[in-house]
């Protein structure tokens, strides 16, 4: 029993030893039945060794890294965290070395590169690569998309989706609010909807107190999905107060809003409140962990990735470009979402 | 001691015995210090009599009905509760006769009536006239508003208005979701944030089931304020699942919203949660009663009225009627705020 | 008109002009429908001047002065909002003056004299004495009584009563904690439930950081109904974090909780909540109107006074002897509910 | 590497295959990191078959049938889900087989029998038994313990712990509310307190609809700890509005609340609110997977059993049992915990 088990347990290969990494790294090690790690790349080898040496994993760096990272033996599969700029790239070395993968988000900064790629999986003809959208994955958003049928709220008419971060990691500059941040609803909301934008606008106002000269922040993206469905994305870079993601649905029988799952409310000090984190991961994490289980288990069985596909991974991406044109523009913008490719067939 | 007083009484004629009106009555006879309804005016003479019997007031209908109203011994202050379209005209009777007023929201549903009654009143030199943006003395609304600054959430930045109504009882035209019931939140924007819009934006989607065709419901109202602050109202008049009013505002230091302060939670059946009214009068009760008695207090003491001016009334009407230009041209339209006259400076 | 309604107004004179009685005065003179303050007494002259002066009443103090401001012209009905010591002899007072009078909870501190008043109220044959426990009036309280039923949440079974305070205004006497605090808890669970207790228990544990030695804070006091619903009363006199009044039933069907009716939760510094008040007037700020206007009407109507009966206070001051007692003989005390006086029948 | 982890994969015997067994088994094989289930036992074999086929573990049944299982190769650890009156034997008799184990709560339903399993662990010098308390494993209690201190809330004085179940598996016996259901709060009482029980009080009052006459439901249990905090747990075995575990803690400096962490509200037929659950496994389930998680790496490593002893196991079922006694006598009943043996003492 046991040997048949040890064939079945899945070597990842992690491209990217940072945050996300890291965390990425333990859960396989520690947190996901039937993984484990087998090789870690960074460009900085020490930090390359620091995560690989508690996992009993290999360390690679330097030029040939990745290419020794898909060398090692037992290197079933590949998850990238690695830079934004870089993705496009690795993703193309992953698929060359035909493993399975999971991509952290966006799957590519432009448009170009992310079609590229949908078209490099369409002509292998299996879907192999996974988008580390995590929210999909998340108990609160896919308790609220449960919502959105007739025993719950109805026909969704209106979303409004709040997220407020607390720094901008790679400095405030306003396209990257679109790209990195709030990509995340603009997948998500596609998601809920089962739907497809027809046009994005991009309101900004008033800039908070740490918003750089010429910058926006707070701002407002407004879609429009192909059934009319009007998404209003509040994204606030630096909040201040706190790490906060919130959604609302307005249905056509009632309304639905999901907010953070607290457990603990505490009196003190003659406020009685629950604490609001300061970065992501703890919102986020049983999505981190089960979408690497999903990843894992489909991986096990021959299934295909049950996350977000490379397909999913270009429209947001190409989404997030139209929004920042509309955002230089100054008025509303139509997105032209290309036909699916048949790999792309949802499964009954 | 009972003599002096009773000089000090102030007699209130009620011009319109419909459902606010009514409550209006209730509220003065019972539940106001210092007042008494001395008559009430109603095109329904039987109606005019139901209200104002039990409150031992003089029942006023017919042709001449409002200017026997006026003439009635003890009528020191007249309130307006009429249909919205005969506003201006009764608000000019009244002013007339040099009575102060309460007149019920909109002041008039014209840009032009609205200015004329503006100008007629700075003719005269002396404020008489208050809207009846009762919000304004809402327990959860003035709270909201000791958030905007540095002891709270700092500047405010971006504000989301939410109202959903359950019926519109003037029949479902976008129109007068503007006109009627957005106009709240056009006011209580302002007021809150004591500043003036510059443009407005109508969005519109995916309607309601009971959406007549050629009709939107829900819309979307967006307003930028001269300080550039985005203040987003989500109107939906046939929202099906009950009454709510909610305000959200995102500041430099924090986040303040406003829910309905309900008290009571229930578990059962499932489910755990709070009552959502049918209609506004629960949500609001507070708040008119507040109002009449700040209006009743000021006419005592010969202070000008203490909530929203004929000018807010004016502004009001003018942005609801921006709103129905930029709805029927689907574009952000410009709101020109002429300067104001000195009699509406605010009093320190 | 206005003739008619001066000879209808109530004329109020007030007993102790500390906090309460201050708050009393200015509701009676602002905000209460159809009453004055004729006349206030305070064993401090100063202080009997400072709060009759705005209101245009007699400012009344000394040996006689009780005696004075029961025969000011004017003064129609008494409110007593002296120290709880002196208040049975002030209510015998103002029964003999043959005025209506509202009573400051406790009625009386001790058994005997509570009683004494009920067997003089009931000799006089016509109820004219309302106790202070203004919670019947709360929005809250009202809201979670309508509950308790088949609509509701079905017959109660449980019922559980928070009461933090942040200071003891009298030192932190456990015995106090019963005869002042408590006694809100003791008289609302009655009129909740419209039943009576049988037995009372007091348990305490470990003291608090302020808890003088000897002392006991928090509490806990278990009452047991006739029909065998269990009150549970946690108080907690020095809780530090603010003050806090809920209460939560669990019924046949369901449960209901009583919050606090907060209108605004703020984020701000990685914390989300709401303010918690360090006194009480905030939170039953609309109850003691209500009293007060319930309270007029009745005296201009010639009806009985719609809150608590001297019957009530009487059973108040009772209960809270009984928790005294178990609290001092550390086991469960039972408790006698003597017959009700025809006087106090309930009114259909 | 392969070859290292899979000497390293704990193969887990599953004894019952009910309810709870068949989760634990769809967790071990599927969600938790390093481990399998190897074999399955079950009193009705068709039931440890269906069990145990999807995982690919062998079935056991009939009288040798927990010594096949103990004897199946690959059978590292020993999960007990079985019928709580045969737990006692069946830990013995993996205490003689010497494997780890997880025994679902309670450990035995005897005092006698859960101190000598106590007494036979200690002989053998070496902790290898965790009990099922899975609680200790919740987020939502874990950020409350996080509470209880300087940092949070202070001292703890006062606990009041709800628990509302929709049904009794067993049938409505009151004892069995001590031990099968309420025992869960005995236990995190004194996990959250690091504390340990003097007293325990029982108080029962007015039934509910579905209560057997002679039986008691809800109950009251009130225990003081060692250092004066009074716990009040809330035990409602057939609540009908739905299964619900809320813990409060007021402590010196504030108070803590823990409810269920729901993450979507709903809006619909005028109410607003969350769904509360009809069974505990959508509540608990990552808690139970956290604790075989917690479980199977504790013995990866070979370090002591992370979650409830023994130890606590015994005191548990020990403390259940003077509730009862508590129960049928009507009065306060001591508790004495005798010393604990050095094998349990904390680990720093």
């Amino acid at each position: 029993m046991a040997d048949d088990r040890s064939d079945d347990t899945i070597g990842v290969g992690i491209i990217g030893a940072g945050n996300i990494g890291t965390a990425h790294t333990a859960n396989l090690a520690r947190s996901v039945s039937g993984s484990r790690v087998a090789a870690v790349f960074d460009v900085d080898a020490d930090r390359a060794a620091t995560v690989a040496g508690p996992v009993g994993a290999r360390a690679c760096s330097g030029d040939g890294g990745i290419d020794e990272l898909l060398g090692t033996e037992g290197v079933d599969a590949v998850l990238i965290a690695s830079p934004d700029a870089v993705h496009a790239e690795q993703v193309r070395s992953v698929l060359a070395a035909e493993r399975p993968m999971l991509c952290e988000k966006p799957l590519a900064v432009t448009d170009h590169d992310a079609r590229s790629i949908v078209d490099a999986e369409v002509g292998r003809g299996r879907r192999t690569i996974q988008v580390g959208f995590m929210r999909r994955f998340d108990p609160g958003y896919t308790a609220l998309k449960r919502e959105l049928g007739p025993d719950g709220i109805g026909e969704p008419l209106l979303v409004h989706q709040l997220h407020t971060n607390t720094r901008a990691p790679y400095g405030l500059f306003t396209e990257q609010t679109m790209t990195n941040m709030a990509i995340h609803e603009l997948d998500i909301g596609r998601w809920l909807l089962d739907d497809e934008y027809e046009s994005v606008l991009v309101l900004h106002g008033r800039p908070g107190p740490r918003t750089p000269e010429g910058e926006h922040d707070p701002i407002l993206v407004i879609l429009r999905s192909a059934s009319g469905v009007l998404v209003q994305i509040e994204a606030f870079v630096n909040a201040t107060f706190g790490y906060q993601v919130a959604c609302r649905v307005a249905g056509a029988d009632g309304q639905a809003a999901m907010g953070d799952g607290a457990f603990v409310t505490r009196s003190r000090s003659f406020n009685r409140g629950v604490d609001v984190p300061e970065l992501w991961l703890g919102r986020f994490a049983e999505s981190y962990r089960l979408q690497l289980q999903g990843w894992i288990d489909a991986i096990r069985t021959g299934a295909a990735p049950p996350g977000a596909s490379a397909w999913d991974g270009y429209l947001a991406t190409m989404v997030a470009n139209r929004a920042i044109e509309a955002y230089h523009r100054g008025e509303e913008v139509a997105i032209e979402v290309p036909p699916r490719p048949a790999l792309y067939d949802p499964i009954d």
